[in-house]
């Protein structure tokens, strides 16, 4: 692929051409959310093209929604026109972009449309890109739910008798979720102690803060357009429901969980907070990425059965957590490849009783872990034995489970130098629990 | 109190003079979904008012959010103006309508106002009275916990450890929310067969339309004002939190719902669909009908002890069964007092590690079903003990689950004849599953 005529499009950018992700901004001059793709350094603010050109209107004259879609607070309405839509309008804006493409002069030869629409990204503020109706998030990061599962079972009985059957997965809660940047509180809850020792005294709940707060290394998966109620979605027609993806850290309290989850799932211990990355890439995007997922044995429900063998992305994916004194240690490299289930199948499985599924709603893949030791774990839980080992940091310094004042960072990207389509980063910083 | 002016309300209306509920209704003449009170037989269209006369601006000059909250698609605008707005215009509309209201005339002597405003029940349509952000629901109805725990795992260890410390919930699925009338599907899933018989072979999932539908009598609570990320809501602050309630019937596939929700709770075995009464019962409607919940022998964690004793409320609850003949059988009747959690404690736990509610949040109870036998249960679960015992119909008629062309209809209210606060009809029939 050609290269960009936007200035400063570092060839380690996870913004190249090749990328074109969308998100939604805002600036000190106008404080009002709106469309924005990112190249480089830079975000292509498109509601100021089109309320200050004809490029839009040249570029797609037969996409007349575009020009609205754009100029929304949410990606909601630009990702309900559809997947063909998405897929012209990127090639289109690539060719705005490129060294060579035909339509770079109409922006690249104009000063004061360039000063008003790229934009420096340091100058810009990020927003949660969807309106989510709904947030479900899934569990099929296999060797996370072996890892856990032989952890709290043993390895016999590691994974549930329904785990290679279906995808696994739950209701999350839409209003938590908040974007890369947005602080993240401790949560305070219920949590069940130990007896005092050796007292023979049975263990009791309390209430405080979390002391064993994780993070979840996530792939987060946006619906373009969803089905009727009543009318599954077919696996091999899932695709085309798809938006594009994003980083997705599913901040978990592990005491809290564990007290409250028999029978009916996680709750307090998984909605304070939910972080996603503010770019969101185009399934397009990815297209090229794509791999075979982890191999399940089992015989499908024709329902899950995919017609395509390279169903799940290979994403490099890292993990960074930086202390409150400013040291960061990379704790975790990985790949999105290691999933058992793709989001197709997620999706098949999630409508075939007829839910139905709404633009902007969000899945999560479940969280990611390779199959070798801790430095490939997506969550601490993992990483440390639910607290019996330490990570190692920086700065000669260890955790079990995260302190006030760390920062978990996701990175994620695909692709050579010069040509990533990467996901920027998935950011948040935990904060005191509120006094009570 | 007083009686209305309104012709032919009905002594045992659900919708008296006491009640004044609000609901979202559209008309043959104008589509446009707006706000309405329900006053016996008729709708009066709040929108209406405010459009065609000086009414609200007279009744409620320091309520100018008014006209514009009435005549939107939902009740959101109004519920977020909080509850001591709705107490006065209840008391204002109540004054309008009432024969001794001293702004009686207003309405009752324009005959043009009234042939616009005042419209027929059996002319209307119900929708969704607010829009969802996220629907949690609870499992507060102590008999119900204990009678499905009994059943799955022996009365020594009917409830979990956690089930008397916090009020159990988990995150449902806002977008299969439906409005009563509204038809429901049979979901397609994958369900645990057992083996062919005597041939010692293990049991296999399969895929086809669920043989345990059933449905789950709940009283649905919404969130007028929400709170902030981050802060929780003080169990003696969260009635200023709620906005009303409704009759909540939360389909379940029992099947589905066995094979899939260990470890992650509830999915497709709920998420097709959750049926709402159109009606909103204002909180304050309630309040001369509350009792004492079901007593807890627990010493509570503090963020749940109550300040009052009489938390819940005495709603006689009835549900019909209706067969596709037309034979109608009431197979229970109970009381929303079979409570173990009150609402203002389901929002202090939601809230107690920073998860924020938003205004149009939805809250159900859990399954209410009193201590009795079989007629007093609210689910077939229960009172087939999961399909082993049938329920006798009308029309030497019998179930043990749902079949298709079945109606569930449930029903609730308080006080006597002509001063009767309830809720109207919560119904749904069963469609056949789609065809695959
Ligand atoms: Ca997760
Ligand atoms: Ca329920
Ligand atoms: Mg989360
Ligand atoms: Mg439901
Ligand atoms: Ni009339």
């Amino acid at each position: 692929m050609a290269s960009s005529w936007v200035p400063d499009v570092d060839p380690a950018s996870d913004f190249s051409l090749a990328n074109i992700p969308f998100g939604i901004i805002s600036t000190p001059d106008n404080p009002a959310p709106r469309v924005a793709v990112a190249i480089g350094s830079h975000a292509l603010d498109l509601a100021a093209l089109a309320a200050h050109s004809d490029i839009l209107t040249t570029l797609f004259p037969d996409i007349p929604a575009l020009a609205d879609a754009v100029s929304q607070p949410t990606l909601n309405a630009f990702a309900a026109l559809g997947r063909p839509v998405h897929r012209r309008v990127r090639a289109g804006l690539q060719d705005l972009l490129s060294t060579t493409g035909s339509r770079a002069p109409l922006l690249r030869d104009d000063p004061g449309l360039r000063a008003r629409a790229l934009r420096p990204l340091r100058e810009v503020a990020m927003h949660l890109p969807m309106a989510v109706g709904d947030y479900t998030d899934f569990y099929a990061g296999y060797h996370h739910a072996h890892a856990v599962g032989t952890m709290f079972r043993g390895p016999n009985a590691a994974l549930q008798p329904n785990y290679l059957h279906l995808p696994v997965g739950y209701h999350g809660r839409a209003s938590s979720l908040v974007v890369s940047g947005a602080p993240v509180r401790r949560p305070v809850g219920q949590i069940l102690l130990p007896g005092p020792e050796g007292a023979g005294e049975a263990s009791r709940p309390a209430t405080g803060p979390s002391r064993k707060l994780d993070f979840e290394l996530e792939l987060g998966c946006f619906v373009g357009r969803g089905n009727e109620m009543g009318r599954a979605v077919p696996v091999g027609e899932a695709e085309e429901c798809i938006f594009g993806y994003v980083l997705l850290n599913d901040w978990s309290a592990r005491d809290i969980q564990k007290w409250e989850y028999v029978p009916l799932g996680p709750f307090n211990g998984k909605n304070f907070a939910t972080t996603v990355s503010p770019w969101v890439v185009l399934a397009d995007a990815l297209e090229p990425f794509r791999t075979r997922p982890i191999e399940n044995p089992t015989e499908l429900q024709d329902y899950l059965k995919e017609g395509r063998e390279d169903s799940v992305f290979d994403i490099r994916l890292e993990v960074d957590l930086t202390t409150a004194e400013g040291d960061t240690t990379t704790i975790a490299r990985t790949s999105s490849k290691h999933l058992i289930w793709s989001f197709p199948q997620m999706i098949a499985h999630h409508t075939v009783g007829g839910c139905p599924l709404r633009t902007g709603d969000l899945l999560g893949s479940g969280t990611i872990s390779g199959p070798g030791g801790a430095g490939e774990r997506g969550s601490l839980l993992e990483m440390t034995e639910n607290g019996k080992k330490e990570v190692l940091l920086a700065g000669m310094d260890a955790r079990t489970f995260l302190k006030d004042g760390d920062s978990i960072t996701l990175r994620g990207f695909c692709g050579p130098d010069g040509a990533r389509v990467g996901f920027g980063e998935c950011r948040g910083r935990i904060y005191s629990a509120v006094q009570r």
